[in-house]
């Protein structure tokens, strides 16, 4: 998918929600676990109540890896009913890789070939051999770590590295790699004062946002430092959404959630 | 595994050897293509060659990836041998992996539990509570990338954070995290000189040392700079074993290799 088709579809939606698909068995409705794949069921009934009110999915691996090959499978029924069913909307694998040049190559491949994903997630710490083989495959996004919500952002992102903190080199530094218009970065919720300074070395970049909702980050906040012209920003929202409910109105709940959230999306894209 | 349990089976054998299985099926000998799972087929046939010689197997996780729930199933297949056959080896799951707390514990359960890893290999960027999910698990090893060998090591690991480089803040700051004790990292052959520094900041944990071989990094070097009384590495080698031949001979021409660098090590350990 083109970055302009992701535009579009946010225009057309009134949306720049991304709803993360992070399934945990302990946490899904009982009911659920009586079926053949527990995990596909549940992303199914999210997906079919929620895709008119998100341009994207976010389903992150490690959810999926801690089933071992029943999860490995999950994730290919989600990625493959996604691309069949809603091809429009712009899927994000959670996966947070990075490895020698040679490696990153087969992860690029795993992701955006075999699975087909849109786009991946990718840590900064090896540098740019280690980015760049995510960046040559066309139309396919790669969502680099700036400066993650949680509390261990701390320890290493905001650093001084040389009067900068890192996160900022890291942005500034990844500017110059190979195809470097295919990068997005992931900067977190909880810290949207930070926005107005990213915004100033890249101004036009998508960023995926975590950490509204349930880990506490403001939308409003978020999007005052952080929007651009072509609104430049993919929200997501995890356990707020699709453990609204543990019920068999599970489906319908998260639906609620994610329509409470495009509204203000709405609220603020006509404002 | 505990680590003095390595540290026995590092005596035992006089060998500090790490054979890294990145199967690329491209680059295995053609006749095995014939095979139903081609990929454990070849490790397999390089764990009964090679077991004797070495006392790690690393598989990184990416090369599975990239051929799907297939290429997991291969990895399911190669650590229960491995755990069957020669459970005093140590296991590393080369999987870079790293994500806000509660996500990390799920990739945690997927190597230490689903897959029975004795260990795998994170990344340090998102701080602290992205690690130290990994740390509970008793006799489970986390190995930190600290100084990659890879060029892109330069990019922001070698920076002076408030006048020291990034990659040792990362190693001083992590020794403080709850259960620090199963912490090891991975420090590039690459960049062997760097090891006296290291060590002045962590004298006693276990590196994991690639680079060796196709990489060009110096065996002697690495332990001139790096090895401790428990001897306190693990040398790996990849391609420079795994893909030493190409034809029927493959396993035999892997395990000369093996015995080779094996060899060397028994030097270094007598004198």
């Amino acid at each position: 998918m083109t970055t302009q088709q992701l535009v579009s579809e946010i225009q057309k939606k009134k949306s720049f929600l991304c709803i993360g698909l992070d399934v945990d068995l302990n946490k899904i409705p009982p009911h659920l676990l009586k079926e053949d794949d527990p995990i596909f069921a549940f992303n199914k009934a999210i997906i079919d109540a929620t895709h008119h009110l998100c341009v994207a999915y976010k389903p992150n691996t490690a959810f999926y890896e801690a089933y071992g090959i029943k999860g490995w499978k999950s994730l290919e029924k989600t990625i493959n009913y996604l691309n069949e069913k809603h091809s429009e909307i712009f899927t994000i694998a959670d996966a947070k890789r990075g490895d020698i040049g040679n490696t990153s190559t087969m992860y690029a491949k795993a992701f955006f070939e075999d699975l087909a994903f849109d786009s991946v997630t990718v840590a900064p710490y090896m540098g740019k051999d280690s980015v760049e083989p995510f960046l040559t495959f066309e139309d396919k996004h790669t969502i680099m770590l700036a400066l993650t919500s949680n509390q261990g952002a701390f320890d290493f992102q905001t650093k001084l590295v040389e009067g900068t903190e890192l996160y900022k080199q890291v942005i500034e530094t990844s500017k110059s790699w190979n195809n470097s218009q295919n990068l997005m970065y992931v900067v977190g919720a909880t810290k949207a004062e930070y926005l107005a300074d990213i915004r100033k070395i890249i101004p036009k970049n998508f960023l995926l946002v975590p950490g509204v909702g349930a880990q506490g980050g403001s939308l409003e906040e978020v999007c005052k430092y952080g929007m651009t012209e072509t609104i430049g920003l993919l929200i997501n929202s995890s356990r707020g959404i699709i453990y609204a409910s543990n019920n068999n109105d599970f489906a319908e709940e998260a639906a609620k959630k994610a329509k409470k959230l495009q509204a203000k999306m709405e609220e603020i894209l006509k404002s």
